[in-house]
């Protein structure tokens, strides 16, 4: 079994630094950046290709809204034709960001509140997908598993990889409790790692002996942001490693 | 003698319209479209690109500051790297919005400021020329005649299109008179009209029995934002028509 | 009958200009003024304030979202205690600016999504309604008719002047329709001068014959930014004052 | 002889957060605080006048120039008049978060380029001091020890607090030298508290046996978002206090 792991890279703004982007870059497969509108500038956007290219990792444009006080975790009600626009803008600018270091871009996720408006809503789903087919139609379209995203994706004749969270609870229809409720986010790295090893028994996200959502997992998010990201990652990339599971850059799956 | 006429589209902002796009798309062979950092949003660009596709008129990144407030005309200390960021960036995010209504970008003009600054300093003039390349190295890159834009242009292989304003008034280092100083802004047809001719005649920009700065013209600035543009422009094009040049959109010039 | 108009002002932003302020101050007797989060910023600010002292017309502070992009039209979620914060902000800023032209801000209305928010939301209400009575108790705070903003006013010993909109058609809960509903903004100043003569004489805001939802009218809202804003106000003045309604500014009324 | 120690506190914004307000609040007498346009927001705002209210801490405005991605450093041409707006919009914001606290804003402080600029510019320093007038003439103007700020305070009848700086190295014109200038800022705490010693045996800053510029030392400010702040802080706060210096609470002073 081959899987991805994916993380938010690029979150820092100008002064502000926001995660540990070299500690976190060399144990994914798929490092999602900011691309200035939730987070991220020109600058942080070229360092954070640095570091993928430097460590072979898939590069992702993590298009949001534009909301840099918000951190795109509000949301915003936009048309679908604005959300097309929005989200092919960030995608062209890390295109360019990348070409000046010889990279490319293979995926695309939507950050927080696109995200979350993304898994519910088709239009928006849809919105995203065409954007993402109109700039580069080789593009991987990053999206939860049972999501309207995944749907979109395949009706747009797109590829798709579908994934979870290591360290968000899910609610029972699929999607993961806002970071606000009690418990939403797991930062004991006992727990997310079998969150994880569950979700890959389960084939999909649920919980044992109650309920599932069967879906192929081809790539699970860790966040960058918590204080102990990195040892997080460190130990899942042993744990999957130890059940035998390969780890690769995104782009290297087959779709 | 063939000649493209360039001004700046999609200048507006969210609720704020600037400049009358409609009107002045019909009359120019390119337009320069701001990005997102000193004006523009995905909507507007989307909006100028869709006006471009309509009527044939070659389509450019109009790169500046990130400087809503100032509008992109106040210098910014940055390095030649972030320049290279910042440029690489905007040209990126209007192609992909370009792409959703399936129209190419050919040129690159810097606005503003960063324009100013690129005419006599060759880092900037540089940097600005190595994100045009690394993006795409067939993108035109719009230079003042006489600038280090122009050299730089030329040491990088690139395209170079030479460009004078039809109304702003030259100092006699061949550089434009800031916005400030008084009369520097022709708004009379007949004088832009007069100075535009007074040009051509003289193979480059200057004043007759008096300076000239030689080079080969390729495209006329005008502004679109003054209260009477549409006229100027109107006047401009019959002018230079009836006078014998040939206008055309801009990638239809040789380089 | 006293009566004050009043209008938005102050809502341009650096390059870009919105309304005629100029033409609309003559005619109005409170100024609603943007603080620089959805609009305005410390030059249109001064800009308006000199406007408002030349004029004498009551000064207001229009406190806003943080989103220039979207105009402060569209709803964010933000705490009560993040809304006093940016409700005070945004007064004080105010204050300060008028401070220097010699001027005093003697009222608060809140702007777009926040308004609207602010109507049915007793939480936002009162959050509003804190933030004015903690930076300056004599402040008016100015509700629509009928809503939690008046009540919250009521509650915390504020002066509420009950406003209605000239131009805007209200639904039966005495809510104004979106602006994106059809016929939703009055633009003929016939049918502006019909609707505020009405309403003068339901004693509140209502459809005759239907219903009514009674409150005594202290100010009634013109908008600034429509393309005949001058020629309603000018209008709706001379219809009023023919009627026998004073007209004076905001703070000369009793509360 | 006592003095007051200032640092810049509330430079988070959004997500974002810079410095460790909370561990250096308790060792100094004044703090500026970042009042939205370089750094802060309401929020942030809210939360650094809690601190001060709650440990007996001066409060100041901090205000800079409305550059977040350039935290307000780099250097941006605005008229006098633009500068006076600006900082009294700025001043103003924070006054009435503070007010919502009952705390009150005791001194005002320039950020950064604009800090920069006032040291050598009188129409700088000016604009400055009438902002700070025309708000409340009670307040403290912070001002560089020999700099234009100084004199144009002292011009405007205003309270001034000569300052230095504890761990940035001057020039012979007692000028701090730019960050980029290489050992520019002091990370040792040995250092910095041989030079604060040094400045107040001099009288003034200087270097001993090579030059001073005297004046009497009210306030020494320290960096807030350097890895070790709190460390030399508390190393600085023990030093002085043992040579029976007396660290108070900036608007303790007398003027």
């Amino acid at each position: 079994m081959r899987l991805a792991l994916n993380a938010d890279l690029g979150e820092s703004y100008g002064h502000y630094t926001l995660g540990d982007d070299a500690g976190l870059c060399p144990l994914i497969g798929a490092a999602n950046v900011a691309c200035g509108m939730h987070a991220g500038d020109p600058n942080t956007m070229a360092a954070a290709v640095e570091l993928t290219r430097r460590h072979g990792v898939s590069l992702g444009a993590h298009p949001g809204f534009n909301d840099l006080w918000g951190f795109g975790r509000r949301p915003l009600a936009m048309s679908p034709a604005e959300i097309e626009y929005l989200v092919a803008y960030q995608i062209g600018a890390l295109q360019a960001v990348a070409a000046l270091k010889g990279v490319r871009v293979t995926h695309v996720k939507p950050h927080g509140a696109l995200n979350g408006m993304a898994h519910d809503d088709a239009g928006i789903a849809m919105a995203i997908g065409r954007a993402i087919r109109a700039v580069d139609r080789d593009l991987i379209y990053v999206a939860n598993l049972g999501s309207q995203m995944s749907r979109a994706g395949a009706e747009l004749g797109l590829k798709v990889a579908n994934e979870c969270y290591a360290d968000r609870v899910y609610d029972r229809s699929g999607k993961i409790m806002p970071r606000s409720a009690p418990d939403a986010v797991l930062d004991d790295p006992e727990r997310v790692v079998a969150q994880v090893l569950a979700f890959l028994e389960l084939g999909g996200i649920g919980r044992f002996g109650d309920w599932t959502i069967e879906g192929r997992i081809d790539t699970i998010c860790i966040h960058g942001d918590g204080p102990n990201a990195v040892a997080i990652a460190t130990r899942l990339v042993a744990e999957l490693t130890h059940t035998g599971i390969e780890l690769v850059p995104l782009a290297r799956l087959d779709f």
